[in-house]
């Protein structure tokens, strides 16, 4: 049984983790919050009081933190005995929070791979160059790290594991298929900070299939999928985290990223990167100003969390896993649908948040409650997905199955 | 007999100019080029010798100059014995250069209408604004200015004085049609500084019709034109100079003015113009820098200059005129063809430079022979367009006229 629980982080994501962890504070007990800004984590316990979202009275305060500092972080968890991290804040502290936990035995949650600012696209499989170089003095330490346990990384890995282990003797391809069929109704604006987001669409989209690392471009291979509730969408092979485990833990199955892209996206896209307005090398202007295009580029476009009031519509995240049993052929679409306005009257955050903020505190209830205490680094594949979707059922972001023509709840 | 030519600017435009000029100077005399930065005007005077332009020994001498600045243009003209003022500076000097010709006697010519830098698109006719009013002056001090000597405004003027005066007993309708059927080789450039290329479409586009003033915005109006050597174009209804000086001297004709775009232009633009990129506010970056999107924007482009050595293709700008002769309709397309790539190998600039460069060097030519010295302020619609084609025949600029189904030379 851990307990007391430390976010770190205060975007839009975050927002979504803490009234999350406050609707299940009776099994997670003491909350805490840290960032670089703290008046934004206090914006965030603000909505959290706003929605009377606390299961059962207790603590949950907010603190000024660096996570790129060890010593303080460590610090941090010691004071407030804080025995389960859930890092979401940007891509950049993956390690010194890890480092952190190694050092107080906190257990470890993080729902993206380590990024260092200035590379893009590292080598596959990407987790080898960051976090599983400390996998085996989380084992040899005993501490829990459950790595890529957000929707996409995360749930996918488990829709993945579940497919092949509930409907297959042997597994021949999975292909995650990531769509957000919802209108934020701007003539254009990006999910997430756009510098982030354009950044992971600028470098090397890596596959795997034929038991090797393949390599495309963005928006060079695309095709439509017919899927439940959201209908027809085309999607586009993207690089993403999950890719990189699951080549790894099913090295003879073809592993693929989609994700969906309107016609509309991807024109503005491909305008703003050829006249060279995505870049982040600096220009100079005729009058002898230094600016780097993306950044005006940002500000010129609307802020994420600004979207969030009026988006309507469905997302649809899922994993078409392909195989064989006793001999035959089977095909299994595991997936889940979740609606933008709900998750704005639940947590005021858009779905795209909704669904990457609900995960990580899944798996926190299910250290709480010892089932993925494993005492080491894992990936979430590696874990019984059976009582993460019971949670995910409860709380918000309920897995379907379709199989032989048949679409039903995954335990039906 | 007016000699001597100061040209004023230092651009793309004032490149062909100075070519143009060189090749003339026997009947234009001394050759003087000034702009703020001397270093551009020797550029172009180095070029001039490495093409050998000069027709005879001459003088061309560059010279610094601030033209808002009226007392020192007065006193360069008056120092070099100037009688002849060619200004292709940026539209923000037209008041202060005719200012200066009017103190001194010097002949004006320009080829665009006088802009101030925090106006776009001001109430109708245009000329009324700022030129028109010195017209008293100028006919009292006997002064000649020929304003809107380009191409269009300019060469179209003359195209439509023609196509009435030769071909109709009453004008119906002008439609000068201006496409651009060359190709750069690059994704995205403008023919112009970008800045003031952007600057005209984002404002209200005027046309005369039904004899009262309309509006309409860019895009909004489009047509396919079939069209000799480029054959079939789209083009779109635009606000430009001729149109304002055509409806007030042929107020019982409909006066369009159409500009070839093509889907792919159409497309950046919109993109930019709807992300706000092409806004001349500042926006401030999350690093808390201001910056106006337009300039970066532009920073991001290829100068217009670097686009002549690849430039391929033709130009087509011509008049449709419709009217009555002897009670029956008539219908007359009076129009020209440049080519890029040989006005780069003339003059070393691409054909939107050309087109827009040799006509005001052929009306120096008529006020230092005297067709044009007009002693008062004209646009081109007003003097005799014969002389103005018969040199344009030779400088580089044929006049072809298309009536009852023949192609033919003007004068044929």
């Amino acid at each position: 049984m851990k307990r007391n629980v430390l976010i770190i982080g205060a975007g839009g994501v975050a927002q979504v983790v803490a009234h999350k962890c406050a609707q299940n504070n009776d099994v997670l007990g003491d909350l805490h919050i840290a960032s670089r800004t703290k008046s934004k984590c206090d914006a965030i316990l603000a909505s959290v009081e706003a929605k009377k979202a606390m299961k059962v009275d207790g603590v949950f305060k907010s603190h000024a933190l660096d996570a790129l500092d060890v010593a303080a972080t460590a610090a941090l968890i010691r004071e407030n005995d804080i025995q389960i991290v859930i890092n979401v804040g940007t891509a950049f502290v993956n390690m010194s929070v890890l480092d952190a936990c190694i050092e107080t035995g906190a257990a470890y949650i993080d729902t993206a791979i380590h990024e260092e600012p200035d590379k893009i696209c590292e080598t596959p499989p990407w987790y080898a160059n960051y976090e599983w170089k400390k996998r085996d003095l989380c084992a040899e330490k005993g501490v829990t790290a459950i790595l890529g346990a957000g929707f996409d990384p995360g749930v996918v890995n488990a829709f993945a594991r579940f497919a092949i282990d509930e409907y297959m003797d042997e597994v021949k391809s999975i292909d995650i298929v990531d769509i957000n069929a919802g209108s934020h109704g701007k003539y254009f604006a990006t999910n997430f900070d756009p510098e982030i987001n354009f950044r992971e669409f600028t470098g090397v989209v890596y596959y795997w299939e034929d038991q090797q690392w393949k390599e495309t471009t963005m928006f060079a291979s695309g095709r439509d999928w017919d899927l439940p509730v959201v209908g027809t969408q085309r999607a586009y092979q993207s690089g993403h985290d999950e890719v990189h485990s699951l080549a790894t833990n099913y090295p003879q199955a073809d592993v693929r990223f989609w994700m969906g892209f309107g016609e509309h996206y991807i024109n503005v896209f491909t305008v703003l990167k050829n006249i060279g307005l995505l870049s982040e090398q600096p220009v100079t202007t005729a009058e002898g100003q230094e600016v780097v295009p993306l950044k005006v580029v940002k500000a010129c476009l609307p802020d994420p969390s600004s979207l969030a009031p009026n988006y309507t519509g469905k997302t649809c995240i899922g994993d078409l896993v392909k195989g064989t049993k006793d001999g035959q052929d089977v095909e299994v679409f595991v997936y889940n649908v979740a609606d933008h306005k709900e998750a704005y009257e639940e947590v005021g955050s858009q779905g795209i948040s909704y669904t990457a903020g609900v995960p990580p505190v899944a798996a926190a209830m299910l250290i709480a409650q010892g089932d993925w205490d494993a005492g080491t680094m894992k990936n979430v594949e590696e874990m019984d997905p059976k009582p993460f979707f019971t949670i995910l059922d409860e709380i918000g972001l309920p897995t379907r199955v379709e199989v032989n023509g048949e679409d039903k709840a995954w335990n039906a």
